[in-house]
C-alpha cells in the first residue's frame, strides 16, 4: 500500500532497475463506479485504501535484498518531495495462474478518448462509437499499458499531432504502446527502440495482436544505433533519462519535426526546459495532470 | 498590426465592448505552408510581419472614438505584462464585397486533430481519414472560428471528455462552435448561451450549416435564466468573466460532472484556482499554449 503519486517512479524503478517481471496497480479511484454497481463483498475488501502496487518476481530472488533497495529509491523519492511515508510491504508467494487471475481481474479496459480505447486482450474490443480505435494490449510485461497518466497525456497530444504520414521514432517502447496507435494514426513508419528484453518481447507480442507490420523493434538503449530522421519522435520516459536524451535529439528529427516528451515530474520541468532551449528547442504546449508534465517540443525556426 | 499574443483580448474586447460586426486575423505563421508554396507574389506582399488583426464597423460609426477606447485597453493590457508597443493603426473604408473576398481569402480549414476539422462554408469538407469529424463553419459574424488558441485548447480536452452522451451547456456560445462540435461527439443536448446578437443569429446559421438539431440557443447573460443540472459545462472566455461565472457554476453542474474552462491568462491563472478551490473545485488537468490554460474542473469529492 503507498500513495498513488508514487506510482510512476516506483513502477519505472521496479522494471528497469529490480528486473520485475510483471506490475499492477490498483488505486481506489479505479473501483469508484464498480463500487456503487454492487460488487460482490469479497471483492471489495480487497479494495486498496489509496493505491497498491504489486510488482512480481522470478521464484529464487533475494526478496530482503529486493525491499532494501525499494526502501533506498523511497528515501531519494522523498528528497524530490513524494509522500511516502504511509508505505506498507506485504510479501507473498504465488504460482503462475495465481497471477495471470489477479492481472485480469482488475486490469481494464480505458476509454482513453472519443476516438482512442486500450483494452486488455481478454475483453471484448468494440469500440465506443464508430470513430474509435481499439487498441489490444496483454501489458503483463513491461512498462507502459494504458493507465498510467504519462502515457495518456502522451496519446493526447499524438492525437492532435499525428495528421498526416509522418515517420516515427518511439524511444523505450516498453509494451509497444505507443508505437502501435502511432501506426494506426496513420504513421508510414515507426521505429520503437527499448534496452529490455522484456519490453521486446512484448512489444513483439501487442504488435502481433493488433496486426501491425510497419513498426521496426530494435534493442537498443536510447538513440544507440537509430539511423534516419524522423518527423516525429516520442520520448515517454523518466526525466533523468530525457536528459541523456536530449543532446541527440536533432540527430534525428526531420525539418519541422515535433517532440513529444511524458513522464516529467513537475519538480523537473524547469531543468527540461533549460536544456532543450541550450539544444535549440521551444516547447509549443504543456499538458500537467497531477505531477505529471507532457510537453511538444519542436525545433526554434531562427 | 500588432505582436500575436494580443489577439485574443483585443478580438474578445473588439466584439463585446466595441461591437465589430466582423473580426479577421492573419498571422505570419498561418502562411508558412503557402509560402513554401510559391504563391502570389502580390499576395506575399500583403502578408504581415507579427499579426493584422482587422475589425469591421458600421459605416457611420464615430472611428476616432473606437481608436480611442481601443488606444485605453491597450493601456489596460500592457499592464497585464503584454506587449502593446508596435500596434500600428490602419482605418480603411470597405464595401461589403471586398469584406466577404478579404475574408474568403485568408480564413481557411483548421485540422483541428486526427478526429476533428473546422472547415469554413466554402471550402470542400473532405476529412483526412474516415475518422475525422469535419464541422462546417461561416465564422464572419461571431468570435470563435477555430483558429484561436483558447478555442483549440478546448477541443483538445473535449475530445478526451465527452465519451459518453452526455448533457452540455455551453457558456458564451459566440459562432456556437463548441455546442456543435459536443453535439458531433455525441452530447444527448446541449444548451448555449449568448449576450449578443450577432452570436445568437451566427451560432444559429452555423447549426443549420452542421444539420444540428439537439442544441438549444439562449439569449442570455452568463448563466442567468439557465435551469437544470449539465454534466459537462464549457466556458471559453477571458478569465475577468470566469471569476463571475464559478460562483454559480454548482448550480448547473450534475454529479460527477466536469467543467472546461479556456482563455485563462497565464498572470490569470492563481486568481482562477483559487477562486475555483473556494468555491469547492479542484482542478484534473492543465494544458497550456503559449500565454493561454485551458483547465479540466471538477468537484471536491468529499
Amino acid at each position: 500500500m503507498c500513495s498513488s503519486e508514487l506510482e510512476e517512479p516506483l513502477t519505472y524503478f521496479l522494471q528497469s532497475d529490480l528486473a520485475a517481471k510483471g506490475i499492477e496497480v490498483r488505486r481506489r479511484s479505479d473501483f469508484d463506479d464498480v463500487l456503487t454497481a454492487n460488487i460482490l463483498a469479497q471483492d471489495a475488501n480487497e479494495i486498496p485504501d489509496d493505491m497498491e502496487l504489486t510488482a512480481y518476481f522470478a521464484i529464487g530472488i533475494e526478496i530482503s535484498d529486493i525491499i532494501s533497495q525499494i526502501k533506498a529509491k523511497l528515501l531519494e523519492l522523498k528528497n524530490y518531495g513524494f509522500k511516502t511515508d504511509n508505505v506498507e510491504f506485504k510479501v507473498i508467494q504465488v504460482c503462475d495462474k495465481m497471477w495471470q487471475n489477479q492481472w485480469e481481474k482488475f486490469y481494464h479496459r480505458v476509454d482513453f478518448s472519443r476516438s482512442l480505447a486500450i483494452v486488455p486482450e481478454w475483453e471484448c474490443p468494440k469500440p465506443l462509437n464508430p470513430h474509435q480505435i481499439v487498441i489490444k494490449m496483454n501489458p503483463k510485461q513491461a512498462f507502459g499499458t494504458g493507465t498510467h497518466i504519462t502515457t495518456q497525456l502522451m496519446l493526447m497530444v499524438m492525437e492532435r499531432v499525428l495528421l498526416s504520414e509522418m515517420s516515427v521514432l518511439d524511444v523505450g517502447t516498453g509494451s509497444g504502446i505507443l508505437s502501435i496507435v502511432a501506426s494506426k494514426f496513420g504513421a508510414s513508419n515507426v521505429c520503437a527502440t527499448d534496452i529490455s528484453d522484456d519490453a521486446i518481447a512484448s512489444a513483439k507480442k501487442n504488435l502481433a495482436l493488433n496486426d501491425i507490420d510497419n513498426v521496426e523493434l530494435k534493442q537498443a538503449n536510447l538513440l544507440t544505433g537509430v539511423k534516419g530522421k524522423y518527423d516525429l519522435i516520442l520520448a515517454n520516459m523518466l526525466a533523468e533519462i530525457l536528459y541523456q536524451l536530449i543532446p541527440h535529439l536533432s540527430d534525428h528529427l526531420a525539418r519541422n519535426g515535433s517532440v513529444i516528451m511524458s513522464g516529467i515530474d513537475c519538480e523537473q520541468l524547469s531543468r527540461i526546459e533549460k536544456l532543450l532551449s541550450e539544444n535549440g528547442f521551444t516547447v509549443n504546449l504543456k499538458i500537467q495532470e497531477k505531477r505529471w508534465f507532457c510537453i511538444l517540443v519542436s525545433q526554434k525556426s531562427n
